[in-house]
């Protein structure tokens, strides 16, 4: 899923992505609801047609952006009382607003609200943060129940947390598979902790999530690390890196990362990614992509935008027909192997 | 002709600006021998191929860049000394040099390298200016004889100047005419002098320029003021405005500029301007196009480039449809008539 932070994917307009063939984007509850607010979506009729995109949203619950970005955070049973980043005003989220934000934004995929214990954390504080997070994912759930019974009502996904602790892991996989979730999310993964550390996260809460329901991995990540998911029974993801990492130049390709501003591409004549088919790669030279992005003009970081988007969305599309064709795992030892974190020249 | 100073119409791809119609853009000589150098741009294939344009392009000649923005200015009858401004380094432009930039870029219309006197300046001041003029013109035109005598060359526009004296314009447009281009451009408006005196400019040049070759008023205006200059005999035209005011959330319309930053746009449902058919207009609401703009989004000033490009495009469609039906009078008595040009609101 790319990631339309505040009612967009950064740089990117609706038809692109059409043509880039997302089949869902994340929207980012506590940014719209602090930025542009829900009375201007409600009056716009919500969030798909507010920001002209007609395939299905994932909203996240807020919780995550609370607990990142917002100040004066007091945590209570009830929810969040937090200043939000913009102008510092006084605002509540808990998990029945979250679940009414969502709703109001017309989400396809609503996400449970729970809180992202900081990392690292001690086994005692994992454990109550679990307690609170049950209970709010309980309530999330509960938020639902009875609404929308003449209509359709979004998918509702609970959040795995528990840190870095297998027990925990457990525990809330099994619990939130008791409540009865249309799909299951592992969340506090990237969030600062060593590689194997997350994939012992992913590990440990998969196995007790249901096979016939999407896996969804909060917040990730490197091509890489997205393939090993996958190998790990994960299906679903969302990451900011494409689009993040356009904006400072750097371009992702099979063989690794290339950071486009580097002099050696200063008259490269072939594409960002040989063999690529995304508009950027099918028009412009390396040459002219480092000029633009050198001289800092907002094309250049919407060719790299839409290159990565391409890389990432087709990572994806590789995979899924490695796992239909019964050739992940040479798919997966070749793409991971030959992968370098920066590639840097050609 | 929208302008695309560094090898792209800032946050514009060459594919929308087929889709807007644009028949011709302008590179600008400068900014492209500065950064990324011939070097570059001579190993991509010429400039059209660089930026992936296969449209016509018109290239300045440099000269009124390395009096506006280069340091350290030394004028000498061979061309200008100076010291660009990315790295201060010492170069040289003069009207050879400029040909011969222009050669390598591949320009479709070639201008002329002359020097553009501040305003005001002393009748003495620009009588001494127009004589330099005039050699370096002379100069650029001589150094295309004989060249490309298998192949087409390049289309030559000479560039009328002469500040606001009259005498001066008169005499600079004899000069021009008698040496023999394909075009005649107006130069030195648009520097900061009232409206009238830049109206005066263009009407004492235009008389003396022959009816079967285009004429094109540089770095002009406002939509009203275009109008008026067709109406003075213009042809052509180049202008940041479109792209510049769309990056600060101003979007054009029939009616007048509006700033979409305004509070007054927060729950507007309708688009930029009504009726208008462009991908902005058609596909996204006022209140999503303000929201974007106040969070800094990328797609908030492409949409509204997009609609500026496409209503500067668009209002001189309507000019040339307006001249051939015999109607421009009333075309611009309604146009200039409904024009304010700070709407602002609703």
């Amino acid at each position: 899923m790319p990631v339309g932070t505040q009612g967009t994917v950064k740089a990117v307009s609706p038809r692109e992505l059409h043509e880039l063939h997302a089949q869902i984007i994340l929207g980012n509850t506590y940014h719209l609801y602090v930025r542009p607010g829900l009375d201007v979506i409600r009056k716009l009729g919500g969030l798909h047609k507010f920001m002209g995109w007609d395939g299905p949203i994932l909203t996240d619950s807020g919780g995550f952006q609370v607990f990142s970005l917002a100040k004066l955070r007091k945590i209570t049973p009830e929810g969040v009382h937090f200043q939000n980043h913009l102008d510092g005003a006084p605002c509540f989220i808990g998990p029945e607003t979250s679940m009414e934000i969502q709703h109001t934004l017309g989400s396809d995929i609503v996400m449970a609200f729970d809180e992202c214990p900081p990392h690292p954390c001690t086994h005692e504080e994992a454990a109550k943060s679990l307690e609170l997070t049950l209970g709010w994912e309980r309530r999330s759930l509960d938020w639902w129940a009875g609404r929308n019974e003449g209509g359709e009502r979004p998918l509702l996904f609970g959040i795995v947390q528990g840190s870095s602790y297998p027990d925990l892991r457990e525990e809330s996989a099994r619990s939130l598979v008791a409540m009865g979730w249309d799909g299951y999310a592992v969340g506090g993964v990237s969030v600062g902790e060593p590689e194997p550390e997350m994939m012992a996260a992913v590990e440990h809460a998969v196995p007790h999530l249901p096979a016939d329901r999407p896996r969804y991995a909060m917040g990730l990540g490197t091509p890489p690390q997205m393939v090993e998911m996958v190998a790990r029974g994960i299906d679903m993801f969302d990451c900011v890196l494409p689009t993040r990492v356009a904006r400072n130049g750097t371009a992702f390709t099979a063989a690794g990362s290339l950071n486009l501003k580097n002099a050696c591409f200063t008259l490269d004549e072939g594409p960002i990614e040989e063999g690529c088919g995304c508009y950027a790669c099918a028009n412009f030279a390396r040459a002219y992509v480092r000029h633009l992005v050198k001289a800092e003009e907002i094309l250049g970081l919407r060719l790299i935008t839409l290159h990565n988007l391409h890389f990432y969305l087709g990572l994806m599309a590789k995979a899924r027909a490695a796992l239909e064709a019964g050739t992940f795992a040479a798919f997966r030892s070749e793409f991971v192997g030959g992968y370098k974190p920066h590639r840097e020249s050609t």
